[in-house]
């Protein structure tokens, strides 16, 4: 079971602030990569896993679509979702990913499956993989992003500063993977960390084959626009993953 | 062009002392997981990018290679591989594999390539890949291991301890490519970091897909007996990958 941290009060008012959730999937900057990664959408059925506001679904069921199943396990997210949707081709469904089964997902039900940053939040990354290899048909698509293992990896995570002014990333426990509790937003959030490898054989074991795989980092004119995204050169926040399923 | 760190007489004085110069293959704490990498040894033409002593390419002849050739800049280390050498399947050859091309490896001549811990001083990844990409056959490995571009990104790399005694590594740079100057074993090594998504999409382009992706970390019964290894859990050192020719 994942943690229901969203509908968390403090969390929800400080994720609700954050420029992603303002602005949407133009305020994600690792978005044009994610978008570069997926298929052409027209006619397709999506599956969003994590939908949150319900941004990407949209962005879906604009580029052609046939019809867009977000699923999230924040009732305050898919409130809002759904008052931000007037579209028919797009359901949100309450569930945990944690626990999607093959009644949720029928087989051979999906052509494209998305997730943008909710897998680090699953407990048992094997039993989810194994349900979304089921319900993605033979040559569909599994576009997802992660907060990458070397950002979930430490206990503490913090960046230090040497004295000749040189941040660096306090990387430890990489090898160790499990429960990670940090205060992100609001204390007590739990994510899972896991390494590339493991993410990588889930995958596979799954029944799908690795097409991009890309490490994000913020372009110059990117760091001119946003300096404080100069810092995301040190270490890879995010981890962006293209798989077909075979 | 590679340095040529292996014929400066400290160096190669310094590596000749490491446990996996001397104990070979099974000195080497990542050898059984390359090793669980490779396809059968058996009647396969065999290049071994980057050769060293010859450990690999002699451990290849007696699991049944049809012939191996073994490759490395460094004279030192040829020299002893040849007179550690007595088989007619196997060949030495004096060269950077920087500025190999298709006259020194032809098109489609080898069933598995072969490469420990040597592509992260080339250069030039992309035009090594890509002459690879070509010498080996449809249906063929590429097996190789590198430092984890977590190892290589710092500028300056190191552990730091903070009061409670925890130990983490000083990440920095991740996403800066390109030459890093290090004093390992002796002054001024001179290697290339290059992030795993650069690895992965060289390794694509040059017509290769992923099979086996390892970040190589020491097991309980492996920290029981070199203790010393515990500090590996904290960050990866080696990273292992298995590809096949498409």
């Amino acid at each position: 079971m994942a943690q229901n941290i969203y509908d968390d009060d403090e969390f929800f008012a400080a994720y609700s602030n954050l420029r992603r959730s303002i602005d949407g999937l133009e305020g994600a900057p690792e978005w044009p990569h994610l978008r570069a990664m997926l298929p052409n959408m027209s006619g397709c059925r999506v599956v969003d896993l994590g939908c949150g506001f319900g941004w990407f679904s949209r962005w879906a069921a604009g580029a052609g679509a046939a019809s867009v199943l977000g699923i999230d396990l924040s009732a305050n997210m898919l409130e809002r979702a759904r008052a931000d949707t007037a579209d028919a081709r797009i359901t949100y469904r309450l569930a945990d990913l944690d626990e999607l089964d093959g009644l949720d997902l029928p087989p051979s039900s999906f052509d494209v499956a998305y997730s943008s940053l909710a897998l680090h939040y699953l407990a048992d990354l094997p039993r989810f993989m194994t349900v979304i290899g089921r319900a993605v048909v033979a040559g569909g698509a599994f576009v997802f992003s992660i907060e990458h293992p070397v950002y979930t990896a430490p206990i503490a995570p913090r960046f230090v500063t040497d004295d000749a002014g040189q941040q660096s990333w306090l990387l430890d426990h990489y090898s160790v993977e499990g429960a990670r509790t940090t205060d992100w937003l609001a204390p007590g959030v739990v994510k899972y960390h896991r390494t590339i490898t493991t993410y990588l054989s889930c995958l596979q074991d799954a029944g799908f084959t690795l097409d991009q795989f890309c490490e994000w980092a913020p372009r110059p004119d990117e760091i001119v626009e946003f300096p404080e995204l100069t810092i995301e050169l040190d270490r890879p926040q995010f981890l962006l993953i293209g798989a077909r399923r075979t």
